[in-house]
């Protein structure tokens, strides 16, 4: 009699609006590069409201769904742009929204990877950075290595946003396979 | 005959959008301790929608505004919070509006300000820094000190959100002062 | 027949010379603060010469010693006061020195805890950020909580540096307590 | 009559004490693009002993010489490696040293702009917001732009140090016209 194991289950978000963006493309990217032992699922944070403290009473549907697809999963990945050297507000306020009390500060003790890209040099690391600071308050556990950051992103996606360098997809398959095993090395 | 000089126009927004918030009550109190010569004007962050590219082609009317008013003042004052150990996602996403180049990046060559306040100990500080970092980009002239940083925050307002602790109130005053030196200081 | 399981080895310093350091004093409070399960051993930072790729051929005696008890350690503990808003360069200088690749990066895959002092509201809480971006590099697993930020130190330590604060003394134990079960759900 | 503007005195150091050194190089480089208005005088870190707050009743002759060179310049250029995503604790020690209040924090109230060299992609950018966040202590007035950000050094180099990549000397000429302007400006 053979037993299967569960998936492991990432829950992914990407921190831009933009139909064109190219993060929405590198997560879209990630579904293509997920071990065997896991599952990536999607999440558009169209639609999630600016956070109000006075509103938490009456959480918004789109807010509550996110935070209980958050709790369900093993493992999160965040795809981050930078805007203004720092998270776009709109990654930043649905995090806002998630880490509050109700359904709890559905992050906590979770294992969390960061991939990121723009048109730029720095390709979005600045952006990370302060993602990795907030993780210190939400508990969450940040894979350290490989890091994924797509600079000079007009030359890696295609007309169709879809990932066309090679490099760059071994790099986010490495990090997906590190990922799964930093989420199995937590497991208590 | 003489002439008056024209006002120092200081233009102000606090990151909350929570009814009762520490940091709008901040900033209401920095009305009070505005110097002689200048003028502080305030404006609230509700309304504004979470930043999408795609729409900049129609630009919403509160957005325009806020982009307007920072134009045309002559120094910046932002009153954060701290969100998990961040900027809070709202104030990042007017930030990220008003960056962006339809009546171009707004903040371009202005003198401004932070203020925070906060229950805990650290006052909002790890915010006012991730907020720096974006000001490099914003091409906009911190002013170094003094740093008005508001811990245990429940202890300096009143039930009605007045400011009660006098220590605070000083330091608020030297900040204004010291932002309207640095205003005149920059002035080309 | 009962086997003894080995005792956690912490590694621990401060980033700080001077005699009448509070991180020093921080420190030695933590030796009286160690779980039963684990054990804590001090390095003075003292006599490390400045980092320069050039000697590496020829590794400084102090440098080798420090790298060999940081690789034999099950997990770090790093006490760091804050300089000018950073990191004191005596303590990076000792990091830049262990992260080398003679023996390795000999920080490789450990856990770490922070604790910081200063005289100060803010109490070290800006190096302790920075340090934890160093980790990312370092590949080392920060604990995220419970921070130990020691404000107002003038307060919590008596004229021959002895921690005199309760809250204090409680909050490190928690940190120790906290560091080993992480050290634990590490293992692989 | 004429009269000889006096020129602009920018006082540099580079962050590195290895012999081949990237940084050391591009601060080298800089010394053929400084505007006809100013003149760089360029300072090694080598023999800065580690900072003890103890010895600073007998301050190193070294150090003594160094915050007098930063006191009498009208602005300073730090170009920095980056270490573990950080400041170089070389370069950290020598600032905290011109921090301590003998003879004065030396930075006070001047002007500054970095420069970093790396061979990876990032081009040592963490380590410039790192200093940036120095800066607000230390009372600097830090440029914005343009950074000058050399990543992939190694093709920009040759053998001897010398710079060859004509788009990085093009940016390091318009970081110090931009530094002149900006000295100018915060002129009192």
């Amino acid at each position: 009699m053979s037993t299967t194991k569960r998936k492991i289950r990432v829950f992914g978000f990407a921190g831009s609006l933009r139909k064109g963006s190219f993060n929405r493309s590198l997560l879209r990217a990630a579904l293509e590069e997920v071990p065997e032992t896991a599952e990536l699922e999607i999440f558009e944070l169209d639609g999630i409201p600016a956070f109000n403290q006075d509103l938490e009473g009456n959480l918004p549907e789109k807010v509550r769904k996110f935070k209980e697809k958050i709790k369900a999963a093993d493992a999160i990945l965040i795809v981050t742009p930078e805007y203004n050297y720092s998270i776009p507000g709109v990654l930043k306020n649905a995090i806002d929204w998630a880490s509050r009390p109700y359904l709890d500060n559905s992050f906590d003790d979770k294992p969390v990877a960061i991939m990121s890209a723009s048109g730029g040099m720095i390709g979005g690391a600045r952006a990370q950075y302060h993602l990795r600071q907030t993780f210190v308050f939400l508990n969450m556990h940040a894979l350290n290595m490989p890091e994924v950051i797509v600079n000079n992103a007009m030359e890696k996606f295609d007309a169709n946003g879809n990932l066309t360098d090679a490099k760059t997809r071994e790099k986010i398959r490495e990090q997906l396979k590190a990922l799964v095993e930093w989420t199995e090395r937590l497991k208590k």
